[in-house]
């Protein structure tokens, strides 16, 4: 027994936590909530390593990159945690030569951030991802993207604001505003700090550390500071000579007056706000992109215009962030597989249900019945009957336990029962006649005394009965909503 | 887009694996089936970080320790991926001061082995843990999760054997044969390899790489060679002197026959083989040990003698195991908190499953409405038509789909919905008349014809009134058996 000690220091890891009961109970709620809106689609589930060689991640993520963590060279391949679920999506895209498919995965990626707990942040986190591989007709997949993500929020009972951008409208814009090629990215980067930082901040960081000349960045502020829906952006954007004489541009709008037209049958239309500030940071898109942030409670008018940027930003900043990248699978093999993909923050999505729900937690533990033994002075614990009797439960799918001593004492034995809807007490005399004694348990509050003096209460039924009266209760019991969930 | 370029190397890592469609499903299946069993007994669900601090894991896995993953020193905590779930639980138990709890995992763990794929084993590779925490009366706990084990392969429709064993005794075997105590742990790990190996090279390992004198390593032998089921076991340890004085022994007695009595209750005395090899490499287990292996096709008999051995150890060794671990959580922590536990190898499982599976395979995609149109010479693709109409079925719960082309040809739509019960199809002339078809699709065997020459089947029902055909159609479907299972 090596080592050992009380030296060890005893934590998780920095900016990883441990789930456990009523927490991890919503987080899979959350899953399970957006799981079943991913299959009323059609997905299909994909699940990959959680580290992958090095080279497969390279270069994927912009500025980002920095932030990947690699497994030490232990002698073999050299590999890193994943960062995110799409490239490895793409990676398996490529191998597998899956022309298309409907994919969602749902799995903890790594980032060596800086960790910021009460916003959400953390360094290792869940993504939760649905992605359309495949050639389409434009802009179909991305407009049931959308709708996805609506009809996710809604069955999680949030309010949400879609905010998309075009990556091709972005680049035209920074070409007609004069951002020599080789800037554009970095340039791209600044400007997608515009909903934390104001664009005084961002405009200094434009001139002063990438090196733009001011006159350009000035007109650069005239373009990204504007949003609205996307009729109204379509528009603003048609009005401007210079932006509509753009040959990317004209590209980007054919996409989103599709996409406008779409949304409008998926009744999306409203929970879009086209924002031409948003660039997003990974270097793969390359058409629709968009994040979603919650409904900000004082922004309920629709004017678009700079002033109150800042007060959009969300505390928990983006909850659901994605967009359309039709090179990435190229980039692995020698065919292109155009994608279109929404990753949902579930664990920013967890932090405010959880702030939501307040002090109303589910039971961590979720038992039908617990066995009992009860007796006098000669009393032996019937350990051994309370066991047949949990076997004969178990058996047939009733969920049970009994205590693990050999003699309980009564009150230990309600005390732990206290979540549980119903009792079986054995005692010697009823078993010797093949009788148990069946009890429905009170609301189980702690401290409440009334459950802890039986024997004159509850049912007295045969042994070989058990069962399907233990069933007629808990189905009684469901009906008034006793029973905990399954 | 920076590196990229087709000199990548495209695949998963080493002993790692990518899971999707049907071999997905069966896997969840898997965990879905023991979970159920886990939460027949009140488990309750943990989930840890992937990675842990190196400290944490140094010194708990004995001789396997050099398996461990490292994560690279990138500044800050030393961190390395775990290697079970019952290190990072038990760290979990002494950093939250928990006292009791039935907690359950399912998740990957990491170890840098030979992979050996068709055995399953990997380098990256799920198990599926139960840990009974908490201080009872002796053998209960362990009792209950030998029932687990036991309803687990029985819920997966598959004959296992429990072998087991007890530290306690094994180590008094090896203080009784002369093993000097320095020795006793590589001692037990050369045992612990009887599965795999002849006696004659486990000997020879002992004696000539472990230094051990011939005369004990062959008394080692002598006793260690011996299995049956627990009563007979019991009473040929009792039956020799040399065994019968070792205080260890006597102590594992005890809990071995209470063992026995508790395993007749829970009806689990007949799928265990006592056996005195079984060692298990892990340094942290303290009393009752074991392992689940198939049931070995010509080992009917009970003899228990040597000969057949090897017979045992099925092709992919064992598919569950576990045991006491009473002192780890206090290397933590000031408390002493004794578990119990079983870790299933889930991917072995799976590999056994499959086999036997063959053919049959679940669809991977499970869709209950395929929304087409259809029309003449002036046909637009009716898209707006199908985008509105899979709305309306997705905010009523159906899963639906829709080719995601303008103006796709019929054929391509009846082969998208291929394993799709239902199809809605849509015309001009019935649009304008608020009515739309709804027609029940065949086997959908791909290469059938059957299904496409329409129009003149299914039948012709109001807009209005399509959730409500649909779901008749498909509750009518789903009685036959037609519906892919939920």
């Amino acid at each position: 027994m090596a080592s050992g000690g009380a030296k060890i220091s005893l934590k998780a890891v920095k900016g990883t936590r441990d789930w456990a009961g009523p927490d991890l109970l919503l987080r899979d709620h959350v899953f399970e909530t957006i799981t079943n809106v991913f299959k009323l689609h059609g997905g299909t589930p994909l699940d990959t390593p959680v580290f992958e060689l090095r080279d497969i991640l390279a270069g994927k993520y912009g500025e980002e990159g920095r932030l990947i963590y690699n497994l030490e060279d232990q002698g073999g391949e050299l590999c890193a945690l994943r960062y995110d679920l799409t490239v490895p999506f793409a990676r398996w895209l490529a191998m597998n030569n899956v022309q298309q498919i409907k994919r969602y995965q749902i799995a903890k990626v790594y980032r060596r951030d800086q960790p910021a707990i009460a916003r959400g942040r953390m360094r290792e986190f869940y993504q939760c991802d649905l992605d359309i591989a495949g050639v389409y007709d434009p802009m179909i997949p991305d407009a049931e993207i959308l709708r996805i993500i609506v009809e996710s929020f809604e069955a999680l009972d949030q309010e949400i604001i879609i905010k998309l951008n075009h990556r091709k409208i972005l680049d035209g814009i920074f070409a007609v505003a004069g951002v020599p090629a080789d800037k554009i990215r970095p340039i791209s980067s600044a400007v997608d700090k515009l909903d934390k930082e104001p664009w005084e901040a961002v405009k200094k960081e434009m001139v002063e550390q990438k090196g733009l000349p001011e006159g350009v960045a000035d007109k650069i502020g005239q373009f990204v500071l504007n949003r609205g829906t996307l009729d109204e952006m379509i528009q603003f954007i048609k009005s401007d000579a210079d932006l509509s004489a753009n040959e990317e541009i004209k590209a980007g709008l054919v996409d989103m007056e599709l996409l406008a037209s779409y949304s409008k049958e998926l009744n999306t239309f409203n929970s879009v706000s086209f924002d031409l500030s948003l660039a997003r940071g990974l270097d793969y898109y390359t058409g629709l992109i968009f994040e979603v942030i919650q409904k900000p409670q004082d922004a309920k008018d629709k004017d678009g215009k700079k002033s109150s940027k800042n007060a959009d930003a969300s505390a928990v900043g983006s909850i659901a962030a994605g967009g359309r990248y039709d090179n990435l699978v190229g980039m692995y093999g020698k065919k292109q597989i155009p994608c279109v993909g929404i990753s949902f923050g579930v664990d920013r999505i967890f932090t405010i249900l959880k702030a939501k729900q307040g002090d109303k937690k589910p039971p961590s533990r979720q038992i039908d019945v617990y066995v009992m033994a009860f007796g006098g002075k000669e009393f032996d614990g019937l350990l051994l009957q309370r066991m047949s009797v949990a076997r004969q439960l178990w058996e047939a799918g009733i969920r049970a336990e009994f205590s693990a001593k050999v003699k309980p004492r009564l009150p230990q034995q309600f005390k732990a029962a206290e979540e549980v809807p119903l009792a079986v007490i054995l005692g010697q005399d009823e078993l010797a006649e093949g009788k148990v004694r069946l009890k429905t348990l009170g609301s189980g509050k702690p401290g409440e005394e009334k459950d802890k003096d039986e024997k004159d209460q509850g049912i007295l039924i045969k042994r070989d009965d058990l069962v399907e009266e233990v069933r007629k209760l808990l189905a009684a019991n469901g009906a008034t909503g006793t029973l905990p969930l399954r």
